[in-house]
């Protein structure tokens, strides 16, 4: 059974700051191991993925087959069911859309001191894009990390994504085309951080990794990290639903579903200002899910993380429960959805009104479905063309202008003790040495 | 004496490839007392901040003498030179200006398919700025942190400084005021970030801590990454100038030891496409070094990561060369700066011309200071506005929306096993149970 709160008992507080704290990760300490492989790799490249290759996921392979070739992909663009191949290109080209508005101007202005000034984006050359084997391969995973890539203007997209036993999901290649994806190695796990980190003779080394993996992949990003930049580590998916008495319970329970049959670690949270209605969508939970396919995984979620929280007004008493909350996916089931959201601080995504599942913005709403987890949303926020780009500030002096500023700028050198700063700004404007 | 190269060796790649991956810091190994630290602050709150205080900082406080007292700052306001305080007036309102370009602007719009989308940004709540004590307490770096954090508009910015022996730089204090921080407190080391972090009953939690420190401090900034959010971990500071051969030597050999000051693990490079101008600028700098009050310092930087390239052409050859370097601070002392510019990617501040020296970026010209280091420009920006905020995407359907969108949804859950995912949109559809 889920946590029931009420906003308005006595004991609330302690309750919600109970459910805030509560650790739904079991931190799995490969840091040792990890750290092992990433050196073996940086220091016998090829040798050591392949060797790595044929002891984790079970397949032997030459250097010259770890690339998947473009046969390949015709092959398994070929057998794929033509439906699901639209679905994915309506998705592709949505994310595309979207993404596309996320893409940053530049500036630059005299100031009226003289001084130019100015700011630059440019994008990263290459990106590494890890995607899982075996069942967590989602191609729609692919298209959300590699497409705002592209849209940013990275020239190289590298995909790395082991085949255990040689098998690969061919809808991973299918998205990994539409996306515009590069280079695809059928390499996974520490190994394939590494390569992409340090390169190998095969695989040149990329400037930024991106993309879900297991414990082993997240830590080899954090070891790698300052090589090479890195995207979030994400944890468990949660969802928080805000739903007044007018939904069908059936709808918000399957919503609560949608997150639970992810992880056993997932969290769903109903806020609502309504007991009955509570009751009503704690009854569909259990009816519904019944009948998943992923039963034990959501109904584990669901009894270890799960939350009903009810509240007094949901307009004037949601809001800040959300923000402490900070939730990756905030679904607004409220008639007028807008006045909450404009009352909400710390959210990855929201997703407005009734007619709104989470679900559509996890395929093909175009927003980016890799959001920030664990509260993280307070101080950070999902994927998008700006992780695959940089800024450059530009500062250009006149010899006036430097005169204008120069001795504020000396003085300040004077002040902090560094006196070559000081000096390399006063030899320009012939003041004397201090 | 540093590395002279030349392009046009057959040695040169080699070289410069070992330039690139010379190590310039020694990662001291203090995880272990950091977490130990951190844990009991997380579990004693102020008593363990006060203990560690005592001990490290040979000040004896009682809670409420934490935080330091708005009359204690009013002293240090009265203290300082008027002609510094105006200073860094100066450098306040400069940065202020140019960090307020940097805010962004939300969006939103209604498709094709009648789904309205959006993304809207929004500040950090609280903040924590790490300011280190005694030397390398920069009144500079105090406002390069807290005033792209107010622009951003943070509610609250908490700054930690420690006062070894309970000395405090007036100036800190002063540009604090400026910078309109909210809350200082006389702690540092891993114990401040501790409590920056996970709060104590004297100081509430902040979301994200920036600000540069010592290896306890790096260490403790990425063990509680995650609780809150962090800025980049910045290394050893460096200069990449390319100047030709109109210049005078002696602006230049200043400009490579303003770097060299910094830190002797700091780096200088000239790129230039004159071998006796070149010779004149490492006469000059072992003729300026000498009367410098940090020469140890410069000298070491110079003598051991020092470098001096000769290219044939500098705007055909220098561009690819400065992209591998990607260095934290590019200085064009051409002509023709902006032609340089232009074909650069990978930057974190670009000075242009002759009478743009480095240090006018470090002060008063706007642009920020804190910057990418250590070839990270290739992936990472200097420090602005957007660190201090988020993004939430938003998406609304109306019915007919979901029905234009949602069999492609389904059509993706239905491949990617997630039932509960198709279900929550079928359910809304009367899409029959698949």
């Amino acid at each position: 059974m889920p946590v029931r709160l009420d906003a308005r008992d006595p004991g609330f507080e302690a309750a919600f700051t109970t459910l805030l704290g509560g650790k739904r990760e079991s931190a799995q300490d490969v840091n040792d191991t990890v750290a092992a492989i990433l050196d073996d790799v940086r220091r016998r490249g090829d040798a050591a993925v392949l060797e790595y290759t044929a002891r984790f996921d079970r397949l032997t392979l030459e250097p010259q087959g770890l690339r998947v070739s473009l046969g390949e992909i015709d092959t398994a663009v070929a057998t794929v069911d033509p439906d699901v191949r639209d679905a994915l290109a309506l998705a592709a080209d949505r994310i595309a859309s979207f993404h596309g508005r996320q893409v940053p101007q530049g500036f630059s202005y005299t100031d009226q001191a003289g001084v130019r000034l100015g700011q630059r984006w440019t994008p990263v050359s290459a990106v590494g894009l890890y995607v899982p084997g075996g069942t967590a391969a989602y191609p729609s995973s692919v298209l959300m990390n590699a497409v705002p890539a592209k849209v940013a203007g990275v020239e190289r997209v590298v995909m790395v994504v082991p085949t255990p036993g040689g098998v690969l999901n061919p809808l991973v290649l299918v998205a990994a085309r539409m996306a515009g994806v590069d280079e695809i190695y059928r390499i996974g796990g520490a190994q394939a951080v590494g390569a992409l980190a340090y390169g190998t003779a095969t695989i040149a080394p990329v400037d930024k990794i991106v993309g879900p993996g297991n414990a082993y992949v997240a830590a080899a990003k954090r070891q790698v990290f300052g090589t090479v930049g890195i995207d979030m580590i994400a944890g468990p998916s949660e969802i928080l639903v805000v739903a007044d008495a007018s939904n069908d319970p059936d709808w918000i329970a399957m919503d609560l579903l949608s997150q639970a049959e992810h992880d056993a670690a997932a969290q769903s949270i109903l806020i609502t200002d309504d007991e009955a209605f509570a009751d009503a969508v704690e009854r569909a939970v259990a009816i519904q899910l019944a009948s998943l396919s992923r039963v034990d995984i959501a109904s584990a979620s669901w009894r270890d993380h799960g939350a009903v929280i009810v509240v007094g007004d949901l307009l004037a008493d949601a809001p800040a429960l959300v923000d402490r909350v900070a939730p990756e996916h905030l679904e607004l089931a409220v008639t007028d959805p807008d006045a909450l959201a404009e009352r909400v601080k710390h959210a990855g995504a929201i997703f407005l009104g009734r007619h709104t599942p989470e679900a559509i913005g996890d395929y093909v709403a175009g927003p980016n479905h890799v959001l920030p987890t664990s509260r993280t949303a307070r101080f950070s926020s999902g994927l998008g063309v700006l992780d695959f780009m940089k800024r450059t500030t530009l500062v250009g002096c006149s010899p006036g202008a430097l005169g204008a500023l120069g001795r504020a700028a000396v003085r300040l050198a004077q002040a902090e003790g560094l006196e070559a700063h000081g000096l390399s700004v006063a030899t320009r404007l012939n003041i004397p040495r201090f």
